[in-house]
């Protein structure tokens, strides 16, 4: 198959499985950029996704991160394969505020069984941007036979 | 100040605290039982917090374990202070299904500036529960000159 | 294979796989108790095994953390297998220092592939035990295939 | 003070800091680079440090990528006060063999209390590099009235 069929491939297999989440669209996330061990996932901040001080809740940001993070590692696994995380990490750096907040999953090592990747979430204000989180986490490759497939 | 009234006060921060975060309402989230060093928060699982294969959502689970931990510790904490998430690990055990998910939230060290605590996520499905993940979070008191309290 | 047995039978591997950890023998490590999915191991604070400001050193606490994990979780993986620690998060509670160092290693969840265990590690002093360190970990069950075993 | 005084500073502090710890002597680790929130630590595969199966126990692995951490965060720390460890998570991505086991930290987030760092371990052999461990960890400053200064 040639690059340009399995990105395809990829890409769509991860909008699809992103629109099943119904998280994401409670949140008010977007996929952005899909490219081979890398995914961006944005949020608004808004009333509905905060914490306590106006904040944008550390429960959100984790989920993108995490849902990066996840979709990241899922580009270099197998058709007919899901993906599941089975632990994070975060380091909550700043406080999340600004216009967006966008985190961007990585795969730091990718394995048969299982995968590391990382998430560096920023929050954008007047076109600047700045660190206010990082994930490490383990994804798992799931068999289909499991009943699970993205 | 009396146990009694001391009880009340933190109980009442607590709720008025949770009242103001967006995110909780937004999950269908609910406060249980609040005790000195201890806080417990529901979901039902439903498709506005799933993740890809219809569990309920790693972000969302992390939500009320991570508030749930978080109010564990402000029930420690002197009045005037707010209470912020700096870093926590969980280990998702097993797929979250069932008639509601709850976490325990509980303090293993309180500390002038650090708290570390603890929660267990159970899922309940016809009277029974089961483990289905484990964070340990630091929380970080925060002082009302830097406009934060709770 | 009677309970007897059994029990030797994960005692003693354990036993000798202990033995080869290079790395125990120089922080001059002691097994302790040993049950299924529990395993004990301890220190005695010294100089060799310091840091900076004479308390035990994190990475020997961690050390003894991680292996008494590792250890609780080969207590219930097949025999012919191995166990290697894949991720782990340890919070550190309070300075080690005292009479002895111990950490106990307890399962949390048993998989076919993965287990996640916890250690709690305490400082003895005068009789008085104080929790200092509080570790999650992931160990993966590996086959004697890969030229792993314990 | 000029930068170069001040860069003989810091590289000072950690040197004489280092050369207390009892650990790393302990270890056979050797101070690498030391540079404004980088410092690098060695140590050599042999069987004093080694776990079950020959390879670098996690704990001497987890030993220097903390350490590492650590002083990379004490590089931007004022003169006076002291470092240390509240958490870290590791997650070991391959076999430490090789000729040389290196630790890079750097600081990802520096703060008037909290430091956040990352270590990358690196196996050398034959003049190339593999990455196999990744630490992200929290640090404190101390102030030295607590007694901790380096």
């Amino acid at each position: 198959m040639g690059g340009d069929a399995a990105e395809t491939d990829y890409v769509e297999r991860i909008r699809s499985s992103f629109a099943r989440q119904g998280l994401m669209s409670t949140l008010g996330a977007r996929l952005g950029t899909i490219s081979l061990g890398e995914v961006e996932i944005a949020i608004s901040p808004n009333p509905a996704i905060s914490q306590q001080h106006g904040f944008v809740h550390a429960g959100a940001v984790t989920a993108i991160a995490d849902t990066a993070a996840g979709y990241a590692a899922l580009t270099l696994m197998p058709a007919g394969t899901g993906v599941l995380s089975t632990e994070f990490k975060i380091n909550l750096l700043a406080p999340a505020v600004g216009d967006r907040i966008v985190a961007r999953g990585r795969v730091v090592k990718a394995g048969r069984t299982l995968t590391v990747a990382q998430s560096e979430v920023f929050a954008e204000s007047d076109g600047e941007q700045k660190l206010v989180a990082l994930l490490t986490g383990t994804l798992i490759t799931v068999e289909a036979r499991d009943g699970i497939s993205d």
